[in-house]
């Protein structure tokens, strides 16, 4: 699988503002920061990660079309389109790689259109409200997830 | 209106992806497949066909507006846009050419969330269900809607 | 298979007075249009058809169950009778039949309540919108349905 | 008109009950009396009428289309098929004539199913409540409504 | 009983305005017409009627707490308020005369908040749809119903 | 009571289909089989029984109207009819037999419009799940409850 | 805070009909037992009280702004108005005095439109089902937390 | 059109306490302020104004109902009965002049049963959420449509 | 603040079609006549102006991301978009510009799925069914907030 | 199987109270006349029964835990619990045993929350409605399960 | 009645918490004072009690049924099993004794799953928002309906 | 803090029951093996754990009491009672200590009752479908959690 052992961490709208979006409820790291954690994590598990941001739902679709049985897994945070795009939904369940869902804040303590996610019928697993740490969190399950795979 | 009798055979998010996605749900034809049959079946009755597909919700809307006035009609399946996109219902109800929504699974054996699609609240007629079929129905359907049309 | 190669077609509640009743949603021609222009088309086609309607619920399941095992598919219009009944939907389910729906109107376009069809639940297809031309799109998809089907 | 100076004056399922069921809430007169009454009321005012029951839908429907065009009006109680029937909706509104909802008991009053009447979406005029009497207002309802549309 | 044979017919809000108003909905004639419809017609009963109108809730609920006791029953268009006034309701249950509730319009034909009324949960009969003619059909229904109490 | 101890066994649309429909749900005997049972079952009980099958909801109306006060009480599986009709609600409520509703499969492991009956509104008892079964334990029900109410 | 020291107590409408009115539900006791009980248990607390009823809406507003400021507290007892009135819940919420709401019966066991009220968003507390009682115990209540304010 | 060139501009309940209430939400200019800059407003696009608030429903709708066929146009800011009064809506619906709906708040940031108003169904316009800035733009807007109406 | 004294004026999908495009509904005039009005407007008002449409989401939510920070307020028309889009919301909520919504139409008198916009939940107001004219107000409006601000 | 060959009957919150509690609805027997009813009948068909009762949900789970792999099936009258326990569904799912659930009453003729069992979800067969007699019925029916699993 | 004055005064979960949990929205007093002050009063209205707290439910309801024929009253403050539990309703409607439901908070102003307690439906009385004082306004309630129903 | 750096892993009822129920779902291994690991894990971290599981919903609130101000953190998997339980909210809402939910399946790909946890309006975040590593996932994010709110 070796030069396959690639995970896309995708981040959908508005999250290239983070560090300046209501720190209170997204926390004062920017998202530069949270693709060096990511990638210093992901060395340690024996990755690479192909990071990317869009505020474009084409794109973020485009992307994931790509990584399509070229990358091992997907770590994405959908923000505002994993409460209203079934395109998104379609594209993850078009893929067979393990996918973890991960929301900075906790959803479920916001308004109600925030509590439904359809990318979460797509998702293996899902991580919310433990902010940037979610993403570390969120590759140490699928480093297991496709180990477990391997080895199967 | 001879150069004008081009029909719009438009694609939505993932479409791209048939032949190889959930072939149990969508069969396995490739687009380039649906493609070449519309375009015999079109020539047959004396078309041209314009084919396109895109993830993208605003290219989706680009092509339709610049479709306005130039073609004759236009087949659309929408894919996961139909269920959540205001913004295409807004440009097809700005059309005046006879439109054809085309789904390739029944959507009404289908999760609650597919079985409403904005685009039929524009569409002359819905066809769903019948896999790659339903496009050359859907042309067969235009042709004569738009001979009428010319006859009346 | 030879003898067996009938198909129903069925119309539901007030289909019979088609041509006389609100011609703006349900066109000009009358049910012994539609049935002769069925008959034409099933027979360049290869098929018999057995063309029935009827305003009782209950005539329209004995049809159905009489022709389970005998004859190769269903084309019906279930009208009225689409929207309210659970005994219609049970007995196309213990059909093995392919069957098509087809509504005269575009349904999805007119009052919430005519939205829903519990038929669609077991329809290999759905066609609506397209007028009189939607039955013989409908033996169109029927006849290639039961040609894969035989040669598979 | 001459002739066609006829009312259906049409009784849904279980009418043919009245008298012997539920008397508290449905009175205890038979319909055969409700029959009669409205025959000799009819008469003052000059019309026939043709009255009917049936426990069977589609019967319904078939009286109906019968009354097209060779009747002057529709007294009509649905009874419990008011409460689901599209098909018994689809007919009234494929009638010209006018039309007088009945129910004995006032079903506003009355469980949550029995308060929506689909008839009441093509009837002219409702009336409720007023038990046996409700026939016989209709029918002056009626009355006034065919000499309004004669002298117009 | 002698005196107290009077009964309140009652209008709600904004039928002063009768016959300049969306005539198409709500019939050419005025409120004048009906009062004068409702004298002549009571008359010819051998009631008397007090006939009002007004446009404040508080004031409809003190003349029917007035008619208490005191007027042998009540014809009420309740217009506007009887969608949403429970004070109404209340005051309507609190009366031990008989009550027929009257609309102009068919108003299960018309919007969906104009469907429900609070009024009918108080009322013996509700007659709608049968413009200013539902007034004297109310008033005879009214009469046959003292009539019944008194001989009983 | 004698010649009166007979009680009618109702069965509503699609079960004369038992056993060649969808087995892994209705199980595979045929309704034959469950006549037979029913009738050896009555026999031990001391009751002749009335066993009856239609796919029509007039006729399963009418056989209920000509058992009341005839027979000492209903079993009755209503099939589709029992989720919509309002109709067959008013025929058990105006009946003063006991009355047992049985289906075959458990209704409410299945889908949602099928955990509705109105039935259940006028039955005594409900019996579910127990296939076949289920008819006998609702004759044993039946004998102990008029049983009783002989005795009392 | 001396000549302030009075509370509102105001009552909706119809609940001058108390005593002659459902007294099942409302009890046998009049307003004006109610206000004479009011006004001992006050005095008894050191309190003036100001006790109005009205049927009127606006009335209840403007008693309740000329209470603003004046007063020490308000007991309401909103009746009808309760279940519809977003202009009473906005003056009450323009009010900075306590208030308590108080129901004779108890409307969580009544209809369900009975069981909203948007006068309890504003309130401090709500009593219900304790009859007159109600009031007095809503006067201890409303003593006791002015005295906590002042104290404070 | 000379004299008939007044404005009315209505304010529902409770708009008599502003500056007094909540200025969080509402501001902290009076009634007066608003009155004050309206007139003036007013003198400079060549209207007059008549300028009222009332806490009563009924009056409101007395308001509405001289203004008909005498002034050119009606600014409404209709406070809490915006969200009940069916009979605020007819009244509205029932004069041919243009209306402007005003809101000093975002009603749709705030709780749910503000975000809906009957008024806005007869409304030309709305405006929300700018303070009493808003009765100025309507004045603005009405001005425009008016002069339109006349050139037109 | 000097340069920074622009205001963006942003349009959603489909209103580069206006003037061709439902003139009933949206007006004559084109997307260019109202950015000139827009323009003369803004100068008059001492503000430049950022004016764009665009009918792909991710493109309007770039074009605020760049507005923050150096911009003095927003006009959006998010057309189509403002019924769906979470993260169109998302990236207004993130701005600390004040926002002002305009529709063309009065989307509360059309379909329900019109009438909730979660643009309004972050835009301090809106206005809605003023046509064209409904730009200018905004501009207005927020030329006034912008100088209580820098005043205060 | 020999002593696996016992039947846990598990009883609810409150059915301790049997005999004493509301007899109109749950009938004049005890708890224990039932145990007695259920332990002879058990016999006769040649089981044993473990019979308990409880108020705690807990415990419920508990006994049904220790059944698991030991017993032979469940009857199981969950009383409240069933309405609102996911925990008691989980802990019946996962056993392998049949289950029989019995309600005293119709559970369909009474409180909508009384209509929805969690319990029916994991249950072979559901009766209801048939008092004391029901648990005897589901033990026939349990036997003739059994019979039939370990004869297959 | 001498010896079964007593009174049980039983608390939900979580109350063994008071004056440490959110004392904002709770209070600063524990539950060891509401009982001081409950004894005190209760002394004074010559009655006993016995107060309980658990947060199991099974031993709120065991308290329940010992306390049937051998107490006279119940004030019950459910907590967060008052939301949710059909099971303590039940065994509080197998009670015949009076009981009155205290809250501490106004639960109708908190989140939606708190405005709704299915206690309220056996409880004769309820009281909340009015913080400790509840409990003693629920004995002084509690001892006017046992004196009443003692002297009747 | 040194004695009281011990987490608390709470597990809800039937988790004892892991590895034989359903393994498909809820996989192979046990809760012992989920508690050892997280022995080890935590150990690791620095911390002790306390891990019980209990199937008594009042049980579970009694160990979190106990864990108030003696533990830092919880982590809790509370299985059906999340789904049901206001009373676990209450008590986990009482405590100041950081909480994180733990799912072992994607509640979100389950039945619709399964996808909303009232426990998740408590925690800090949510962890669900990665299997027994959420336990773990859990340890680490409370982990990071308690050192960042000790170093601040």
């Amino acid at each position: 699988m070796g030069k396959s052992a690639t995970i896309l961490v995708l981040n959908g709208p508005n999250l290239n503002l983070l560090g300046t979006r209501e720190p209170a409820i997204y926390g004062r790291g920017s998202l530069a920061d949270i693709e060096k954690a990511c990638r210093q994590h992901a060395q340690k598990l024996g990755f690479d990660i192909d990071f990317h941001q869009s505020n474009h739902e084409g794109e973020l679709i485009d992307r994931i079309q790509k990584a399509r049985g070229r990358m091992a897994g997907i770590v994405i945070n959908p923000a505002g389109y994993g409460h209203s795009s079934v395109a998104l939904l379609d594209v993850l369940l078009a893929c067979e790689m393990p996918i973890i869902e991960v929301h900075l804040s906790n959803i479920f303590r916001r308004e109600a259109f925030r509590r439904h996610s359809y990318v979460s019928e797509a998702a293996r697993g899902v991580i919310c409200g433990l902010g940037s740490r979610g993403y570390l969190l969120a590759l140490d399950a699928l480093a297991e997830i496709i180990a477990v795979a391997k080895g199967g």
